[in-house]
């Protein structure tokens, strides 16, 4: 098996590990969020990652090329692939089980998708997302309810109300303006979409560039445009800048009988914002005309959270973040699988985005605090103590097995070390304290604990070969019985 | 978007969805066995679900063509696969990071892995797998304390000692034994290994064909033998038949001699047990002379942990169950990424296999209950209550609160139907209670609650109409404030 060419233990583009506190936070807030949707009466549910490619279809933003952008692989008699998010295998999942459902059914799903994009830094081809959606229904309380549930997750998961907000917008507004305009095909319809949704990146003159003729970027790439007249453009600029609260006395009626779909949008939006007002995130859901959202498959409401404050990279330096969930509602979506009608609406948290957010919260520091450990003194001791006059194996057990009842995190150490090498081990793994179990403490029925907290403190302060000494002695005694509370006292 | 010609919504050959109480175990065992390996001073790492296919390898039972058995895809530069199992990864990333490690490098993980095998009853494509190993030491310490950790976390699972065994031999003893045989090739000991490993399925006469000139099953298909003599192939079954309690005095003797390298094997056995037989897992943990395991890259110790209930299917009949989990010694894997020395050991739950079991125990049911539904009275009520003489729309949301705070599953019915389908709503959920409450309620500050899981009882009682119209008013009404103690009183 060992071959002469060793192999390069690289990752695969656009894939990273992770570890240690990140890993122990992403648990906790899948653990939080979890709790809380079930609190708000979603169900678990579990789809596999792989689907049917022509099942789950296609609908990601800015890709053109049919199945480009997803993990597709021949099997026997299908393409299958990889999922690329968790609703379009929702919409599989309620095609097939439809009669068995409750109306509606609200489900929730934690799980990894995948993107086969080009890798670069920051962006990966792998996340985790967190979804909940409400299926079978056009009852506009449930976008409010799950816009809800967003900013509530987001501030149990630790971010204050003043840390984020949700823009809501609905898909008929813009539609319905276009419609207005003339705009109808259907094509030009999504790349307006589209080029709107790059407002943050591009500002308004990238827009107009994109809706006009077309615009070349700073590599010299040149993106062909929608070819639209500068009337339109120029009323479409004016629609997307006319952000406002939204839940005043009236709608703003600039708009109004512009056409039948923008009055829609608006009367379900004032629904939707006489549900959200009376919530405790009246302030934190709030209207923008600016928002449309890349997806293809949204027909009405639709929404993003975004946070209010900076967040950084490794450097310190601020980064272009994005939002960390967001969601709307896609009547059409299931009904692609049979003749009832089951509109849904949604939302879905980008873990991996929110994971990042939160380790910059100050009440978010994990201290992945490490085992106790039980030091080993003779490299063969437990094949060697047999034909001494005292048993060391068993007490070892009796230690750890003591330990471990409490739920103390401990070990027996099990490397090759020496003594000292065992210590840099107990050092590295940010252990709260070592244990000497030797001849001696054997023979006396006792156990010497060695502070590596309290020695790991005082050494930020050593000043000379004294206090070195001193620190190096952090350390006591103790009868076996009262091993436990001397560790707890420490911890 | 929508088409005529509607999808068939069918699952991809080999995989499955979960729901409800199955996977509300899942989430509950995943939890317990995280817990667990963190007491035992196991660190978390998440590695990515794809690796460059070079630098994870093919080490699969029963697979002879290179690759085979592995979902890969064909990247910008490399062949890319999802991994197979979690140990190879692992491999691939103490390789990159080996000098950042403490020695040794203990790790947990939680991860979905993939096969590209044939599915048939049973037999999925997709499974989690939870491991846990120590790498960087050669100390049997570390052997004992991973099959320690397995037999811990069974029992925390919810299994009693005597649910379980955990078998246990080592590669070297057998290994030793075909090397006293004079054999002595590669090919052979892998394909002699295999053969054995299926002895639970074939028994002792599949064994020996197999290990001849081959074997013809049921089917009529003819498997190749290993080509053996009728000595040799005496000796084997006779060893794999001596099945006996390790821990005694001294081991068996028979074969003392036969090889240097089975007398290696036997002296790690006697370490092993002289470990394990002062921990809490004595009578669990025991010694098996069958057991090989298929995969080939295991060097020392292996165990594998069987149930001695039998299981059932949906139908009621037993299955062949095999394994919940095992593992052993890897000496040389890690070691294909550099001339460091990184011997290995670990284990592997089958988390799926063991889900089906923990079904089977009792003391594992999870019951579903479903949140407590606000019935709504009128569709659009949110549009119309600002024009009328009472508000109803603040309070909703009031109630709501109340509840949630309370920690109480609960939600605003967010359908479209009357209540008499709200009702059969809440039903289908398993809800506790309904709320009603509507303008008489709005005005004399009280609510309604409907006692579901009372009426439930009832109804299985019903005798006559009479019965029928008690269990049907089986509600009360109290003050608003006093609505999260009646509540939680029916809970």
């Amino acid at each position: 098996m060992v071959k002469d060419k060793k192999l390069k233990p690289e990752l695969a583009s656009g894939f990273i590990d992770r570890k240690g506190n990140e890993l122990i936070l992403k648990d906790r807030l899948i653990e939080i969020i979890k709790r809380n949707f079930q609190l708000f009466g979603f169900e678990p549910l579990e789809t596999p990652g792989f689907e049917i490619s022509e099942n789950i279809g296609k609908f990601l933003p800015d890709e053109d090329r049919p199945m480009s952008g997803v993990f597709g692989f021949k099997d026997d008699k299908d393409w299958i692939s990889l999922r690329y998010d968790l609703t379009a295998p929702l919409a599989r999942y309620v095609g097939a089980n439809f009669n068995d459902l409750s109306k509606p059914f609200k489900r929730y799903q934690v799980g990894t998708v995948w993107r086969n994009e080009k890798p670069g830094p920051g962006r990966f081809r792998e996340f985790t997302q967190v979804d909940a959606d409400v299926v079978g229904t056009k009852n506009i309380l449930a976008d409010a309810e799950v816009a809800i549930l967003l900013a509530d997750t987001l501030v149990k998961c630790g971010l204050s109300k003043s840390d984020f907000i949700i823009r809501v917008n609905n898909r008929k507004c813009l539609t319905g303006i276009l419609e207005g305009l003339k705009i109808k095909n259907e094509k030009q319809i999504i790349n307006t979409i589209r080029a709107i949704d790059k407002k943050d990146r591009l500002g308004d003159e990238g827009v107009k560039s994109l809706l006009g003729k077309g615009r070349k970027d700073e590599s010299g790439d040149f993106t062909k445009g929608v070819g639209l007249d500068p009337k339109q453009i120029k009323e479409i600029i004016n629609y997307i800048n006319t952000d406002i609260e939204f839940f005043r006395e009236a709608p703003d009626a600039s708009y109004d009988g512009i056409s039948k779909l923008y009055d829609e949008g608006i009367k379900e939006l004032t629904n939707f914002f006489n549900n959200t007002r009376v919530s405790e995130f009246r302030d934190q859901i709030v209207y923008s005309s600016s928002l449309v959202r890349g997806i293809e498959y949204y027909t009405g409401t639709i929404f993003e959270a975004e946070l209010l404050f900076k967040v950084k990279n490794k450097k310190g330096l601020d980064i272009e973040f994005g939002s960390v969930g967001g969601g709307g509602r896609y009547d059409n979506l299931v009904s692609r699988f049979f003749k009832n009608d089951a509109p849904a609406t949604g939302i879905s948290i980008g873990l991996d985005r929110l994971l990042v957010a939160m380790q910059q919260k100050e009440n978010n520091n994990v201290e992945n605090i490490g085992p106790v450990v039980i030091c080993v003194f003779e490299k063969n001791q437990f094949l060697a103590s047999p034909g001494k006059d005292y048993d060391i194996t068993a007490p070892y057990y009796k230690i750890l097995s003591m330990l471990r009842s409490a739920g103390i995190k401990s070990e027996i150490y099990s490397g090759d070390g020496s003594i000292k090498a065992q210590m840099k081990y107990a050092d590295k793994r940010n252990s709260p304290a070592a244990i000497l179990y030797g001849e001696n403490e054997a023979k006396l029925g006792i156990v010497t604990i060695k502070n590596l907290k309290a020695g790991k403190e005082a050494s930020t302060k050593i000043q000379n070969r004294e206090d070195w000494r001193k620190n190096e002695n952090i350390q006591e005694t103790v009868k076996l019985e009262d091993l436990v509370n001397e560790i707890k006292k420490l911890l």
